[in-house]
């Protein structure tokens, strides 16, 4: 990891839609999610160089664990349910600097 | 960052294609260089757990200085011309484990 990461905290959200009957974090509620973590954190000015970047990707191929998402670059790896899991994950992780561990995967 | 990451390297291609008539990656190749990059750490037998993924990613926000992508958990950011240059941050980096500093944004 370099001295200095272009952005602090950097996720990604697999928005991945399975057709083939697998389960896929995109089914359960990733756009809603990532749409939720992307206006919080801009309402709070933390978006940006330096800061946090919220992300969409394609399949990051652990949908039978999602949905999920990843925080880079600490590589921490979390699954949610619902939006109070992603505000847990904003004050906690992103902006406490202290990772979630119940929501880990 | 964590001990043991996911993936050893983490690898978002910017997609992103903007309609505004600023520069964007998606219509500097970025698709194709994103296919070319999977085919090949596939053929390779790299991708998967412990190894590679190449994944799609919504805008990373530095397309003025792109076609970008970003290599986790390292933090290496890097443009790209052609499917050379592909190949040199496949080979190079992800394979051998040296940045290509020729490349870095």
């Amino acid at each position: 990891m370099s001295d200095e990461s272009f952005y602090k905290h950097h996720v990604f959200f697999c928005m991945n839609v399975r057709e083939d009957g697998r389960r896929s974090c995109g089914e359960h509620g990733a756009a809603d999610a990532q749409k939720h973590a992307k206006k919080r954190i801009k309402q709070m000015d933390m978006n940006g160089q330096g800061k946090v970047r919220i992300n969409q990707s394609g399949c990051l191929d652990r949908c039978e664990e999602g949905p999920c998402l990843v925080v880079y670059p600490e590589g921490v790896w979390y699954t949610y349910v619902d939006t109070e899991d992603i505000d847990d994950i904003i004050d906690s992780h992103l902006i406490g600097g202290k990772p979630v561990d119940r929501l880990k995967i």
